[in-house]
């Protein structure tokens, strides 16, 4: 039975790194018989300049039709003039809630090879392994009502509303506790309990939901407290699991700590984890076109794919062993580059891993 | 004609720096005469135990009175089980809001001779000097409506509201303007526009502030990526200002850079520069009542004091230079300890200060 992939570039250096991605998404379908088949679509930017809308009716049904989703990256400066509703980073929200891929992984992983690209000192991040959990379909990023109007006296006002119901933070705790389980069995919950009416029934639904791990160690933690504990000693957190608007900042932050975010992917996935895979970093208009940005969070999103959509566990190994291997041999896209390593583009890094796997 | 401090120690360690931040702050007084007097009063926890109220009404009058109000830290375990609506943080947001204490400055500031107690690699943090300015009396800290209930279906959910006006935005971009124009003219304004609608406002606002400073270099960056560049290379910053919950976050990221948020002094100013002053680090429940609390950050809010709300130039820059010379004997509390160094307790420390001033 052939499984559909759907392919969405997206803007910038999207479609370079995802013409890597691509070449060892197919050896790897060719070598473990995979069955994929694949398809590709605009999202953001690109599917503004085509459909005049950043996520067209038909690239969602193509992507609600698919069994995963491969991202690039969206966003940049030729649409940063446009009405914000249909601004690039609203097809890649709509998506995200449309799908309801509300269980957002992000790992913050120090690769050895690479350990001296960190801005912490080594004893600080060595072996650091962080799983941020981040809520992807609710909170403040989707709640109404939200709305801009000017006020009786002639000002101008703005806001947001930021919910959670029971439902939403139990599901997306699930997913924390169960990857804790099956890592170091250690979970953070960050919210602003002693602040937020949100965080204060996040926390109680945490501890209700805490009740079916006794195997998981869990903590709380204010997520100021949390940006700090970050930068001061990492390696106490084994997964975090937090809302929406926290878990964008804490991920960011976890990621740079590795110094390696071009080496970063994420999986977002729904309650029977079909999931969109893409990477941790943006769309880097600065660098976009000149065949020099870093393929390898894109090509380790195939590998992340390959294991939670679809079992994948040789597969998805391999792949991972492969950038390893082109770590070892000393290549390097300019943005992990140091003194004494070989430096290759965009291209020639996705042929190393394909050579390797 | 006397001027009226307002103490209020507070919880945890916060007894035993204020201790120390008075003797410092009673030989300025007379050796400046400055005509200063000092009362004393509860908030927080130990509000609670006595009034039953986080802040009580008598309280906050004094506060209204009073020219300047110093503070220690709030909050501790034993409250933790109390009716959130009185838990000692409570008070304190309520007297940033009854006084309308909208400018909350907190300078990340790395002490050369602390250097090596980042968590960062020298290079990265030598020389760090960032101002934050946050919203202190608006957003999402005490946005209306917010609740938590239950739902037609049984199920629990609660909200908050993130919202901002114009003036809101207008007064606190012109602190970071004027804060970067005495420094090194450059602000860089952190929201979330590409999410949310108050954000928008908020870069709306900003652009039209910066009309008026043509001599300050302004830049926007989302908050995910401020939490990244933080990390990665801090000295990029001078002054940020951002919302509420934003600087929250922010500014404890970015004192932990510098390795020594026990020397942090923040000040929370209203309109025409009345101010309350607090240590950024909390009240440290497990080390208090131990005599080793480090009360640096508590003597340096003095400095900012006499600084900010009294014009006191002289005094306070005698203040810092006490702090740095204590700091070059070698001295140390335990958080800020290293080999080589001579460990001190809080009142040796407080001790050392006066000596040297
Ligand atoms: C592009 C933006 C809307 C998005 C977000 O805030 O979720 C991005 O920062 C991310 O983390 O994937
Ligand atoms: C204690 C808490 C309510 C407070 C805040 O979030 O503002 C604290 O974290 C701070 O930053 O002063």
């Amino acid at each position: 039975m052939s499984k559909q992939i759907l392919v969405l570039p997206g803007d910038g250096i999207g479609p370079e790194i995802m013409a890597e991605a691509v070449k060892v998404l197919n050896l790897a379908n060719d070598k473990y018989a995979l069955g994929f088949e694949l398809s590709f679509d605009d999202l953001g930017g690109a599917a503004i300049d085509r459909y005049g809308v950043p996520l067209a009716d038909e690239t969602l049904a193509r992507a609600r039709a698919a069994d995963a989703i491969l991202l690039g990256a969206v966003g940049g400066p030729k649409w940063d003039a446009i009405d914000p509703a249909i601004r690039p980073e609203r097809g890649l929200l709509k998506i995200r809630s449309q799908l309801g891929l509300f269980g957002n992984l992000r790992p913050a992983l120090l690769y050895p090879q690479l350990a001296e690209a960190s801005s912490l000192k080594p004893e600080i991040v060595a072996g650091l392994d962080i799983l941020i959990v981040r809520e992807l379909t609710g909170g403040i990023y989707f709640g109404q009502p939200r709305e801009s109007k000017v006020l009786e006296n002639g000002e101008r006002m703005a806001y947001d509303t930021l919910p959670y119901s029971e439902s939403e933070i139990r599901r997306i705790a699930k997913v924390g506790f169960d990857m804790a389980r099956v890592r170091g069995k250690k979970l953070c919950s960050v919210d602003k309990a002693n602040v937020l009416a949100s965080s204060q029934l996040w926390r109680a639904v945490v501890e209700e939901v805490a009740k079916d791990y006794p195997d998981v160690e869990l903590s709380h933690m204010y997520v100021d407290n949390a940006a700090m504990q970050l930068v001061r000693a990492p390696k106490q957190f084994d997964v975090m699991v937090t809302d929406n608007m926290f878990g964008d900042i804490l991920s960011d932050e976890a990621s740079m700590l590795t110094g390696s975010i071009g080496m970063l992917p994420s999986a977002s996935l729904d309650a029977s984890n079909k999931g969109m895979y893409e990477p941790c970093h943006g769309s880097a208009p600065d660098i976009a076109g000149k065949g020099i940005a870093n393929p390898l969070a894109t090509i380790l999103s195939v590998s992340m794919m390959l294991r939670y959509s679809f079992g994948q566990v040789a597969a998805a190994d391999a792949i991972e062993k492969a950038v390893s291997l082109v770590l070892d041999q000393g290549l390097r896209t300019g943005d992990i580059w140091s003194e004494g390593k070989t430096k290759v583009g965009t291209a020639a890094m996705g042929d190393a891993v394909v050579e390797a796997l």
